[in-house]
């Protein structure tokens, strides 16, 4: 970790980490859909997963066992298998492999750039090795409130999230299915996953929560991460991360306040021309951002703008997002960095 | 809608009307429970479905259609049959009648109590024909800032829900079921009575949305009837009301600034001696209130207070809270509302 930034070649050698999981699998869909250029493709996943075959570009590309050789020849590896496994496999000083991690384990650290590149993208050039993938929620929100800051800048954000299974993987996905089922014929189902039930149920985000802050990870991740990604350690920031019973795409409703005043009307204007935002904003058809909308979808949907009746300032407006968890706030976004580092950004 | 606040009889004899509706439903199965002493109980509803007949203390009573007449001997009629029946058989001036509406149309009139028996129980005493049932979200907003209140004055609310099917009615609820089994059969379903496909997905209330300020209509009624309730017409408020794929409970988060310094821990022990309210707030087993937990209860769930870390002032604390749509957020309040007025408040 201790080398500067290397050049990627153009005609990389690419890994998946973690190929057979949710993100792994959308990882694969970005590569083939973007026609990511590269030398060759190397799936690696537990060995539980390894012998399987999985289809690229007419291809069926086999499954490998993770090990300590398997990144020796890699270029990037595009790691979504969980913090334990990318600080386990965190590349060797000196070794020629980038890794772009879709977990929390280095997110946070000084010398690792955590990026949008619709954002912050020259801070892919100076890596050290590692190159974090922000969280889906901070990634989502970032990209509307980036723009917005950019011409007024941002005091203060309240937000409350309305999650997708997605985020807690397949396995989460499948029990929101299956549950969900058992419901609607009388029977019983037994969470596995979840640590409630999840069919026709709402609940306060299933991460661990802080016994002195009380806030959950998945909220102290997107509030670190917030202020990191936009350069804004002052950020104040009240956010409360609520799983839905929604299979993959993220709402979130946020107001936000500026140290200037902002109109509506201005918020849509700034978003209309952002990269990556498309705006979804009919009164007269009460038509807003909506996850079934975003699902599938690169861009992240932004809409409902208007005024924070709280605040009678004029400086806060409200509005709502919504993006694909496993596109944009995963697999998109690391697909997105491992171009900009190849030269293709 | 001239004369003064009239006796109710301790003995009255009581009409349903709306009785086939979701929330007509409930309120008998209210009366049923808390041995509501009357008379006589009637049933009335449209003519599409009089001649039915449902279940009362071991009884089939038939519904009959509602006209002109059938008041005539009513002490108190609970309507829920929506704003348009409610006006046209609004009690005439000299009438026995009360209504107990839990219509929107008259309840921001100057003369009808906005009743919530544990905050202004008082207002039942001072009808003149009318008293209204508050919208939902105004209800189970107000059992938990109603005490704050009281101990340290609140300035301003910041809230989003996430609304069960039950708050537009019996068909709603049955679409989500049906919608929901279509999705995962991998059939195509239209939406009739939602806006927007409802099977694990989330959307923007589907009240009208005004075109001047963006609200929409649940906001509106929701935002207006906190202030009546609460005797606050100063009170600042941004709402974004939301419905999620739950059958019958709703769920808020909020965000509470006080005009003094409050702690999180002070707001808990304020709620716990609090009528109606009954706290979920276990860190350790990231349990707080849930739609599936409220659902059939008669209290409304509080939990998560902790400090509302984008206002580092220490005036602002956040909570969660959920409250059975179709009891404490209709039926119960309607039921609670003939208790007072008929001497067993």
């Amino acid at each position: 970790m201790s080398q500067a930034a290397f050049r990627v070649p153009s005609n990389p050698t690419v890994a998946v980490v973690g190929a057979t999981g949710a993100v792994g699998r959308e990882i694969m869909t970005c590569l083939e859909k973007r026609s990511f250029p590269m030398a060759r493709l190397r799936l690696l996943a537990s060995a539980r997963s390894s012998g399987q075959s999985l289809p690229f570009r007419q291809q069926a590309v086999v499954v490998e066992t993770l090990d300590e050789q398997s990144l020796k020849d890699v270029d990037i590896a595009l790691f979504s298998a969980g913090s334990g496994i990318s600080k386990k496999f965190v590349p060797a000083a000196g070794s020629r492999t980038l890794m772009i991690d879709n977990s929390s384990a280095f997110r946070m650290g000084e010398k690792v750039p955590l990026v949008i590149p619709e954002i912050n993208g020259s801070m892919a050039f100076t890596h050290s090795g590692i190159i974090s993938n922000p969280n889906c929620t901070a990634i989502i929100m970032a990209m509307a409130l980036w723009p917005l800051h950019c011409q007024v800048p941002i005091r203060r954000v309240f937000a409350s999230t309305y999650q997708a299974a997605s985020g807690a993987g397949a396995a989460a996905m499948e029990e929101l299915r299956l549950s969900t089922k058992a419901h609607l014929a009388g029977q019983s189902f037994t969470p596995r996953v979840m640590p409630h039930p999840y069919a026709f149920n709402v609940f306060s985000h299933n991460d661990t929560v802080d016994p002195e802050s009380g806030n959950n990870g998945e909220e102290i991740k997107a509030m670190q991460e917030l202020r990191k990604i936009m350069g804004h350690p002052e950020l104040r920031i009240g956010l409360t991360c609520v799983r839905v019973p929604v299979l993959r795409a993220h709402l979130v409703v946020t107001s936000v306040e500026f140290e200037r005043p902002m109109k509506p009307e201005m918020a849509r204007e700034i978003l209309t021309g952002a990269p990556g935002v498309r705006i979804v904003d009919d009164r007269a058809g009460n038509h807003f951002p909506m996850p079934i909308e975003a699902t599938g979808q690169d861009d992240v949907l932004a809409g409902r703008f208007r005024p924070d009746y709280g605040d009678p300032s004029g400086h806060t407006i409200s509005m709502m997002l919504a993006g694909d968890q496993l596109l944009k706030g995963a697999a998109l976004n690391a697909v997105q960095i491992a171009e900009l580092v190849s030269g293709r950004g």
